[in-house]
C-alpha cells in the first residue's frame, strides 16, 4: 500500500474478501480509465533446494532477475508501476488517462472472493478497459494475448445401484452401476462430438469470421501434440487449420471415472457405485448455471432420477472483440515496441477469471499485456523474468497509457 | 495316502501338477466307476484370536465339529470314506461299484493344474458319474444340487489415446481414454442386455422345459436381493420367477473401471489411458476361447485396433442333465434319507471347475451331495460342521453308491 502510496495512488484495503484486496487509484486528464488486475500472492517456492540462489533474495545474473514471484505476479506489476512513472515524467506528472488497480491475495488459490467483490464494488472500479495479470510473448518472441476464456463446468456424475458390491455371478439380475454410468455418459455427447443436452448450445455465440482469421494466423500445434502426445488421430479427425478453430467447439470432457475392481488381475465383482469427472468447457455467452439446470432436466427426461449431479466448480467464459478499438490499439503498441507481428488468440481453450472483472464493468474488453516469455518456470524453481522483457512489456504498457485516453 | 491305503484303495501320487494330486482307487463288483473330487488344502484360518478352540484342535460342542476344513474339504472327504466302508461292511466287504478318489491340494488358489492332470490321465480316471466336493442342504433344510456352472471368460480392455494425460482445455482436439474406452463397452452390450458381438450366441444351448421346472421350484430371492442390496429394479426389470430363469442369459459385467482423475472435487484432465475389467459368465456350450477370438474379431471391425483385449481368466460351462438317472438316483437316496424335497438347481450363476472333470471324461454328470448347510462358515474362524449333517452326507452317499451299479 505504501509502495502505491509513493507512486500517487489513492489506495483502499478491503478485508472482508479473504485475503485482502488493494484497490489503488489515479485521475487523470480524461475521465476513461483503465484498470490492471494482479496479485501478490505467490505459490510455495519449495523444495527450496532447487533453487540456485534463495527465493526471497531477488538476484540478477545472465540478463534475468531469480526470485520466487519474479514473474508471477510481482515483476508485472512492478513493470506496470514502472509504465505509469514513465508516462507521468513525460506528460508533466498527469496521466492522460485514469488508472485503477485491483490487487488480490488469492489468485493462487483460484480468487474465491474476486468475483463477489467485483460486483459490489463495480461503482468505485468503473473503467473502460483492463490488463490482466500477465502477458509477454510467445516461444518464437512474438507478443501475444488472449481475448478471453471458455468458460466451464465442472461436475461429478454419481450413480449407486446396489448398498454394497455383489459377487457377478448375479450380473444377470443385479442392476450394475457401471454400465448405468456408462448409459448416462453415452446419453450425454453423440459420436459426431456433439453435446446433446436439449438447449446446450442455445446461447453459444457463432464465432465470428475475424475469429476464425486470427485463429488461422496462428502457430499450428499439430506436429507438436503429435510427438509430445503420441496422438495418431485428433477429435473428430480435425486437421490442420481446423484444430485452431475447434477451440469454438464446446466440450464435453470426461477426466475420470472410477467403479469397482481397480487392481491387478480380474475379481468378479458388480460394482455397487461408480462415478465419472466431467468438465465441459463452454464458449461465450454459455451460462454454466443454465447448463448444469438443462442438464439435470435432460438426466431426469431420460430416466435417470437416481443419477446425482453434483457441481463442483463454474466458471463463465469471457471474451472481448477482435476488432474492439482498444484491441486494435494494443496491437498497433506491440508492434511498435516488440518490432513483431502481433498475435491475437480470439478465445483460450482454458478457462479464466476475467469474466469476473469484464461482466460487472458492462463487458469492458481486457487483454493480456506483461514481462513473460515461454520459459519463465512459473510456480517452479529459478522463477524469472528477463531484463529485456521487463523493458518491453513496460513500454507497451506506457504507449497503451498513452493512446488509451484518445480511444472514445 | 496311508488313510486310503488303510481303506483299501490303491493310491498314486502325482507331483508334476503343482501340490501332489492323491488318486485313489477301489474296484467293485460292476464295471462301473464312481469318481469322488476332494481337496486337501485349507485357507489360511487367521486372524487366530477370532477362533474359539484352535482352529487345528477339532473341537466337538453343541453337537458339532469345529476346526480348520472341518466343512472345506476334510468332512466332506471323511464323510465319503465313511459311506464307502459302511457299504463295504453291508455287502460282504466289497463295493457295487468302483471309486475313484481324485484328492489335490491347490483348490483354494483355483485348481491351476486339475484340468490339465485330467485331460492327461482320462484313461486311469474313467467313470461314469462324479461327485462334486461338497454338497448338502440350503437354508431351509431341503437337500439341494448344482447341475452345472456357468463358465466365465475375464478381460482386460485397455485403451490408450495419449502418451500421458493432458490439460482439459485441450479436449476438443485430443482424444480421451475414457471416452473411447466407453465407446468400446456400449459396443459389447445393447440395451435389452443382449451381447452385440457377432456369434456371441452361436454355440449357447437353450435350456430345456424341465431346466426351468427346476428353477420354478427353487426359492425365489427377489424380497432377499430387494432387502440386502438395496435393489429398485432388476436388470431388465426382471421379476418373480424370470429371476431364477434368467441364470441362463450370458452377462457381459462390468468388474471395474479406471480412468484419469479419481480424487475429491475436480482436477480439469484427459486421461491418456482407461480400463476396465469386464467378465461374461456363459452358458453351456459357449467357449470362452471362441468368444475372446470373436470379440478381438468384432472390436477390429468396429476401427478398435488400438484396444488391447487381455485374457484373465477362463472357465468352461458346464451342465449335467435334469433326467440323468445318475441325477434321479441322487434325487431318490436324497429325499430318503433328508424326508424332505430334493432341489436341483439345473446351473449356478457361478463359474466352477466341474468341467474340467467332466469334459475329458466324455461329459460324465455330475451333483453335489455332501454335510454342509448355510452356515458352516467356510474360510471364517469357528468352521465347523454339525454331526446329525455328518450323518445324513453320509447315508446319502452310501445309498447311491448303493444304487449306482444299477444304473446302466
Amino acid at each position: 500500500m505504501r509502495l502505491l502510496e509513493r507512486h500517487g495512488f489513492q489506495v483502499q484495503k478491503y478485508d472482508s474478501f479473504g485475503n485482502p484486496i488493494i484497490v489503488g487509484h489515479i485521475g487523470g486528464q480524461s475521465k476513461r480509465t483503465l484498470l490492471f488486475y494482479n496479485h501478490y500472492d505467490v505459490e510455495s517456492p519449495e523444495p527450496l533446494e532447487l533453487w540456485t540462489t534463495p527465493p526471497f533474495k531477488p538476484a540478477i545474473r545472465g540478463g534475468a532477475l531469480y526470485a520466487c514471484g519474479a514473474a508471477d505476479d510481482k515483476g508485472e506489476f512492478i513493470a506496470r508501476l514502472a509504465a505509469i512513472d514513465a508516462v507521468q515524467a513525460i506528460k508533466g506528472g498527469t496521466l492522460p488517462c485514469g488508472v485503477t488497480l485491483v490487487v488480490e491475495g488469492e489468485e493462487e488459490i483460484g480468487s474465491p472472493h474476486l468475483a463477489q467483490f467485483v460486483r459490489e464494488h463495480a461503482e468505485i472500479l468503473e473503467s473502460q478497459a483492463a490488463i490482466w495479470e500477465d502477458g509477454g510473448t510467445d516461444p518464437e518472441g512474438n507478443p501475444r494475448t488472449d481475448l478471453g476464456y471458455r468458460g466451464i463446468l465442472c461436475i461429478d456424475l454419481v450413480v449407486e445401484t446396489l448398498k454394497m458390491d455383489a459377487h457377478s455371478a448375479a450380473a444377470h439380475i443385479f442392476p450394475n452401476a457401471a454400465w448405468r454410468l456408462l448409459q448416462v455418459l453415452s446419453s450425454l455427447k453423440g459420436e459426431d462430438e456433439r453435446i446433446l443436452i436439449p438447449g446446450f448450445y442455445e446461447y453459444a455465440r457463432q464465432p465470428s469470421k475475424r475469429d476464425f482469421e486470427m485463429l488461422d494466423i496462428l502457430p499450428n500445434y499439430d506436429a507438436w501434440a503429435r510427438e509430445a502426445f503420441g496422438i495418431k488421430e485428433f477429435v473428430g479427425g480435425l486437421k490442420s487449420k481446423d484444430l485452431n478453430r475447434a477451440v469454438f467447439n464446446s466440450t464435453c470432457n470426461i477426466a475420470g471415472f472410477t467403479a469397482g475392481y481397480q487392481g491387478e488381475g480380474s475379481k468378479t465383482i458388480i460394482p455397487a457405485r461408480a462415478n465419472a469427472k466431467v468438465d465441459f468447457r463452454i464458449v461465450p455467452d454459455q451460462d454454466p448455471d443454465d447448463i448444469f439446470n438443462k442438464l439435470r432436466t435432460y438426466l431426469d427426461q431420460l430416466g435417470f432420477t437416481d443419477v446425482a449431479v453434483l457441481k463442483l466448480a463454474e466458471i463463465w467464459p469471457y471474451k472481448a472483440s477482435v476488432d474492439n478499438p482498444f484491441v486494435l490499439l494494443t496491437k498497433r503498441t506491440a508492434e511498435e515496441v516488440y518490432k513483431r507481428p502481433y498475435l491475437i488468440n480470439p478465445i483460450a481453450g482454458e478457462s479464466g477469471l476475467a469474466y469476473a472483472i469484464a461482466n460487472p464493468l458492462g463487458g469492458i474488453p481486457i487483454i493480456s499485456a506483461g514481462v513473460g516469455y515461454a520459459n519463465n518456470r512459473i510456480h517452479l524453481s529459478d522463477e524469472h523474468i528477463r531484463l529485456n522483457d521487463f523493458f518491453n512489456g513496460a513500454r507497451h504498457i506506457a504507449r497503451i497509457l498513452d493512446g488509451f485516453a484518445e480511444l472514445s
